[in-house]
């Protein structure tokens, strides 16, 4: 069957009673290359009958489906003339691992980060209207991404539409990890009540036997508008938003699905579709195990999110340090969104569990939630991923460092990311984080200084963040020892003369080595560990100013903002001499890759880095 | 009644029967005192028995009452010792408009943004859960508010609470402008509905008159849990939340609100309680138009929202430009997010309707929102304050950026703002703005330049901010002429030597008279509209370095990020040898009063600024 589809319709090249063998097919061809690449399996696992429904009721790429988060899409892919390529998925210069217009014309929105496709579906919309040009537009959201304040936004806006636009449910009962909150209750209620029973077996038996009774079934929705629907329809909820509630329907029953997005599509106005998937569908360890097989790393389908049970990783390091200083401090509570296993707080949630909120994905409500738990008098430690906590970007400013809080902010996966490319990487905070008044901003080399540095952050009264790579810790300085922190002081590694490399983070591995190269070609450099990035140590800068002529700063940051340029101000200021280079992200969204592979594009590797000194310093460039 | 009312807790003093006289004399003392600082009289109006009716039942400073936004503050400032101050109200140096805790210990939480209060009030309560405290907690949101998915993620979250909550909705219709979208209309069939009204008869009758009815009420709601409580009960949706509701309740009748709120009080778990309010209730003109008296200037009860009105503003000069350009280009829509009025869309919106989107407050989807107007065809413009548009950070970074999409941000309300203060800065915008690959970013001298700005964003290919102040065009540059504009191109206002100011947006004005103050101690400064900050003129950068030896930046925008910083990195790259001052507004939150004074309290008067650099030429700093 897969075979067959080379591009993007050829789906209707199969009879709709060998869609579940072509499902099988791409089950098993998704698990062959995941095992390979790494990727998001159990998401991907879960829609394929939703997907090929899709591509079989819809006409594409005219028409326009936009995926939320993006991580599902596997079998979109494979249906829009990537099968081959998607062999190259999460690699470099392959597949993105989410939808990107650049592969496909059937990719109608480039996602990554939860919540957003009710709201790009109805620009879609809105602009067919104007425009007047006849595609149809679906929204695919999961249940977890329903929680996001952004797509309540989006719900809220489509009430009054009087075109057609749907919104799927992917309804699978989780988010990353398992779902919190109201409306996870209420989905829940829908699940198991004798409405879903009822309905279910009228949809499977109605609709599937009977050639039109779908369109009454509709009609007939329409009609009992009136109290007595509330009794007898589930999904009044979304029907009080402003939508048709239809569901609950089999999301791994494709003749079905079809049935149900043929209704939907014909409809003048906002459609809800809730559709009941099983996160990990059709293979027995991701099915078992959902969480786990979430976002999995290549080798063989090891486990990526749950850091606590690896090696020395940052996110191991900052597990342990948070339990230690929780044991010790009554006070601290963890608050995450929907990132309990990644940031590595599944030990603490399990020891602590009355301290620990799972918010859901809401990383807005996260930070201002932190703000009160602040206030109430706890030290709220907020863990989350670099990229993420954009989405918190105002609360931060005004809910936190407006009124000077002491919440601690645990910035997981900053930096490169490596395969999930553009949309996850860390390479934003150091900007956003340091523009903020009376924010203070760190990043430890390694695990042992990430302790101490947890514990300076959770006494110091403002905020702080302490931001940190995904992944192992370099290796060269893994072992390295760690001086007591002190605030707004840096450390030096190393004291050498004419060149000074001031690395952030896990970039002072990078440094380390790049020195090593240097001292190869005979230079003695310098090497500062600069843990503050905000208030930094202009101290040293002054004093290292006076017998340094080049400076290096190294940090996995966009140019614009980061940790270079808050150094330039300074040597504005004192008027230092001092020629300076600024080594990082530059100013572009870095694609998926490697880690490695990423720092090279970005000239962030040993030997390149000590390439650029030499020539900077015999003034070659 | 009013001189009773000293310190928190005072009102205590006052019978009940009595506290309608209070009313009264509070809405005098708000009309009088308003009319001559200007404020939000509208909001404030509506607000006093329900603020009348908390005060009483709840023990303040020791409960906690958040309020959202909090401009509907002043009766709560009356009554927790600043009946006095309240004199001071906006103005440099006396009370802000907005609730601060270094004021009042009755003030939890500092506000300004939408939205926060469900999510600050949860903080608190699982703090005093953990910390076996006993205190109670209020939000306090508007039904505005309450569509701002902040709100919603924080809602959500509060369904599994198992100690009392309450969230107050203060249901007035309204957001700044009309309120928008499905919850809208949802609370508007509670309110007309014959459930509402037997409710309401139920509610008035029924607890004014028999002690201990209350409690019946509730323990009845609770009792029918089961599908037919959704027939008879009003507000399933806040039900289906998690949510106990209780309401609709007359938000004017005190004795009514007061037997209501301490039913809620008592509650066991989290309660929803939806008082209907009068925008501008008991002064005729503000109840009459309410949008008009939403944030009004002193000029005794001047307007203030409507810049079309009025002389030459940006925000007038934005709305001529644009509905001009949208009568060439019939691609050309309009996005804002409850600030219509205050962008100056108000004429685009009738004339061109069908391509007018006011999304509620949901900045967050309105960015996202724009982006899928991009993808589908058109030219979208996102009107927008400056700090209000933080909001939408993430959005704006993931789904403009990243996909290079030609949307248009016309942000409002840039630099300093004057009376609103801290939490309204546009004082952030150069730096959020510049860190994000593929923006272009613009600030306009005066309206003419405006006009042309925004004829050169709906043509640039990708994501373009222009960003500019509130009020009026500087007069020294309002008739100034304006050069076509060229991309990444600045402007040379006059050629001089030795110093040269380049000056962002407005600040035109500030640098043009800065030069006039140089030129009486006898230098000749050269001056430059810097016009694009991001990507900024480098070549002009360069070529004026080498006649120049000072370079004085001037930009309303914090120091970290801004044009400055990103001067200072071409200055570094191109090692130019040019000592250089940003002048900007520092590493900090500006509180309120005139946006001159402001200016002055930062160092951007033409007098400081002259005598700083001439100083520094002389080596004198």
């Amino acid at each position: 069957m897969l075979e067959l589809i080379n591009q993007t319709g050829d789906i209707n090249k199969i009879p709709e009673n060998r869609l579940d063998e072509l499902a099988a097919e791409i089950r098993r061809y998704m698990v062959d290359v995941i095992s390979e690449n790494g990727g998001h399996l159990a998401s991907s696992l879960g829609t394929v009958e939703l997907t090929l429904a899709l591509h079989r009721v819809y006409d594409l790429p005219k028409d326009k489906i936009i995926w939320d988060v993006g991580h599902q899409t596997y079998t979109h892919k494979i249906l829009t003339g990537r099968r081959e390529s998607f062999r190259t998925i999460r690699k470099e210069g392959g597949l993105s691992g989410f939808p990107r217009r650049n592969e496909s014309e059937a990719d109608s929105f480039d996602t990554g980060h939860s919540s957003t496709s009710v709201s790009a579906g109805l620009g879609y919309v809105k602009a067919a209207e104007i425009l007047k040009k006849d595609y149809h537009v679906v929204s695919v959201i999961g249940d977890g991404a329903l929680t996001g304040g952004l797509a309540f936004e989006a719900l809220n806006n489509a009430a009054r539409l009087k075109t057609n636009y749907v919104v799927v449910l992917n309804d699978n009962e989780m988010s990353i990890s398992k779902n919190v909150g109201g409306i996870s209750d209420y989905l829940d209620r829908i699940r198991t009540s004798e409405n879903y029973t009822s309905l279910k077996m009228s949809v499977s038996a109605g609709l599937e036997s009977i050639p039109g009774i779908g369109t009454k079934m509709v009609n007939a929705i329409r009609k009992t508008k009136g109290s007595i629907k509330q009794i007898v329809i589930p999904g009044m909820f979304f029907e009080d938003m402003g939508f048709t509630y239809l569901g609950p329907v089999d999301g791994h029953n494709i003749r079905q699905l079809i049935k149900v997005f043929t209704e939907a599509r014909s409809f003048p106005g906002p459609v809800f579709v809730h559709v009941l998937t099983e996160k990990g569908k059709g293979y027995a360890p991701a099915s078992k195990n959902p969480v786990k097989f979430h976002g999995i790393s290549a080798a063989k389908l090891t486990e990526d999110p749950s850091p606590e049970d690896h090696g020395e990783t940052f996110s191991s390091a900052f597990s342990s340090a948070l339990i230690s200083a929780a044991r010790e401090d009554r006070t601290i509570a963890a608050v995450t969104a929907a990132m309990k296993e990644g940031t590595g707080l599944r030990r603490f949630a399990s020891l602590y569990p009355e301290r620990f909120f799972d918010v859901g994905i809401a990383e807005g409500h996260a930070v201002t939630f932190a703000a009160g738990l602040a206030l109430g008098g706890l030290k709220p430690v907020v863990a989350v991923y670099s990229s993420f906590l954009q989405r918190g970007f105002d609360q931060l400013l005004m809910d936190v460092c407006l009124q000077n809080l002491p919440v601690v902010f645990a910035i997981d996966r900053a930096g490169f990311v490596g395969e999930d490319g553009k949309t996850h990487q860390g390479t934003f905070d150091l900007s956003y984080l340091s523009m903020m008044p009376n924010m203070t901003v760190m990043a430890p080399k390694n695990g042992q200084e990430l302790d101490r540095m947890l514990r300076f952050a959770v006494k110091n009264n403002g905020p702080t963040a302490i931001r940190y790579s995904k992944g192992k810790v370099p290796p060269s300085v893994q072992k390295m020892e760690t001086s007591p922190i002190e605030f707004g002081r840096a450390e030096i590694l190393h004291k050498g003369s004419k060149i000074m490399i001031w690395a952030v983070g896990d970039m002072v591995g990078t440094g380390y080595e790049t020195c090593m190269k240097l001292k190869e070609k005979g230079y003695d450099p310098t090497l500062v560990n600069v843990r503050f990035i905000k208030p930094f140590d202009t101290e040293l800068l002054e004093s290292l100013a006076k017998d340094h002529e080049y400076l290096m700063v190294l940090e996995e940051n966009v140019e614009n903002g980061g940790f270079g340029s808050l150094m330039l101000g300074a040597i504005s200021k004192k008027e230092l001499k001092v020629r300076t280079d600024i080594c990082g992200a530059g100013d572009g969204f870095v694609s998926h890759g490697s880690v490695e592979q990423q720092r090279k594009r970005c000239g962030l590797d040993p030997v390149l880095l000590a390439g650029r000194a030499e020539r900077r310093l015999k003034g070659m460039e």
